[in-house]
């Protein structure tokens, strides 16, 4: 079995900021929202706006009433913070924290992670109760996050585990990257028509032109069709000029 | 030399998204914000407010009327989108993108970032100036992110290349822990104080009992001071009951 880490805001101050994190954690796939003591309503107006489109997530999110009854039933709890207060405890990064959430959620291991108020962050008695720190890298000349931001990073580093990333990708819609012998013919069919228009008059120059101008058509991996609008192109240029 | 990527933001409409944009660059260690043909006033209170101390980024903004003038001094440009359109190119997550672009910059290859307008997005026509497309790794379900969110999450990516990221710490604010022969007196303290009031009933359970504790006590990797805790936890114990 599997599941996944519970965000856990702790005294969230503004409706917008609720939805606005609803929003963030249904881009990075998750769904389990808990609430202690909200400054606003998580279902007014401005949250549902806020959230935009991710209004399951807010109406399935549970309230309670001090983070000691929010984390009750989970195993493992991190707290995020920027600083690390005078507090004896293991500091992750929100890439190792979501290293060991991934582990841990795989074997069926309940995580949450707390996040503060807006503007204080989290009180020291509320990050006493977790197992670790999480400490988002950030420009330390300007550290402090939205709350949705912080949830962002860390939701997106856990979904990064959780998601087959493809490599880089050469996108081509379908179309099939022509065989190199259509590249050659198109590269024949272009010197030829170079020849014949005189482009190129000094012979000993000819090899490093041509050269120069089959590195230019083979950087970008030409579909056939591209080749074909290429051979129109030269075909069009070759016509006589009407002035 | 080195320098760093620009952000440039294609018709944003909202001064806030403006200005958390910039706070997310900041965020991130980036300072190089162009915008072209913003629909609202970049430095309008609404979007200093949104910058959240991140002013100096909105002000050094510079505006463009179209996005091939403000990526004209420019050598490599990616495109965001979560769409990849009917276009033929290179697509990188952010992480791949980002790990180009910090080779390119410490090349000092001078990059930007193309982001398009918030409904919308970036037009076909953009996105064809670009070099490659920058996707983001989010939920397929729900891969619309607010500008800033994007900004943000490209942004971390190459913070994340540029500095030292630490490993996993312990962090103890400068309090040794403490070495093994001062547990090992501990232990012997905690568990001569149970042999006098007779934990340790069934001597047969004694040398299981006896490792449990000394595992419940290895873990904590403890802290001179927090066995001085310790110690005095046992010892007030240990007090006669007033009751």
């Amino acid at each position: 079995m599997d599941n996944f880490p519970f965000i856990i805001l702790v005294q969230p101050q503004l409706a917008e900021n609720i939805g606005m994190t609803a929003r963030a954690m249904m881009n990075c796939g998750l769904y389990n929202l808990r609430l202690v003591s909200p400054g606003q309503d998580h279902l007014s107006p401005k949250a549902v706006a806020a959230s935009s489109g991710a209004e399951e997530i807010l109406e399935q999110a549970r309230i309670f009433n001090t983070t000691e009854e929010a984390i009750a039933d989970l195993e493992q709890v991190y707290a995020t913070t920027s600083r690390h207060r005078d507090q004896i405890k293991f500091v992750y990064t929100a890439e190792q924290a979501m290293q060991n959430f991934d582990t841990l959620c795989r074997q069926n291991i309940k995580c949450g992670i707390l996040f503060g108020p807006e503007r204080t962050g989290l009180q020291n008695d509320d990050i006493s109760l977790a197992d670790a720190i999480i400490n988002i890298p950030l420009n330390p000349r300007h550290c402090s996050l939205n709350l949705s931001q912080a949830v962002l990073l860390v939701g997106y580093e856990f979904f990064k585990r959780r998601t087959d990333i493809p490599g880089t990708r050469f996108v081509t819609n379908g179309a099939e990257i022509a065989p190199k012998e259509k590249l050659f013919q198109f590269f024949s069919y272009l010197e030829k028509e170079l020849d014949d228009c005189g482009n190129f008059k000094v012979d000993e120059k000819r090899p490093r032109m041509v050269r120069n101008l089959r590195n230019i058509f083979s950087r970008p991996q030409l579909t056939g069709q591209e080749l074909d609008t290429l051979y129109g192109v030269i075909n069009y240029l070759r016509r006589p000029h009407k002035n």
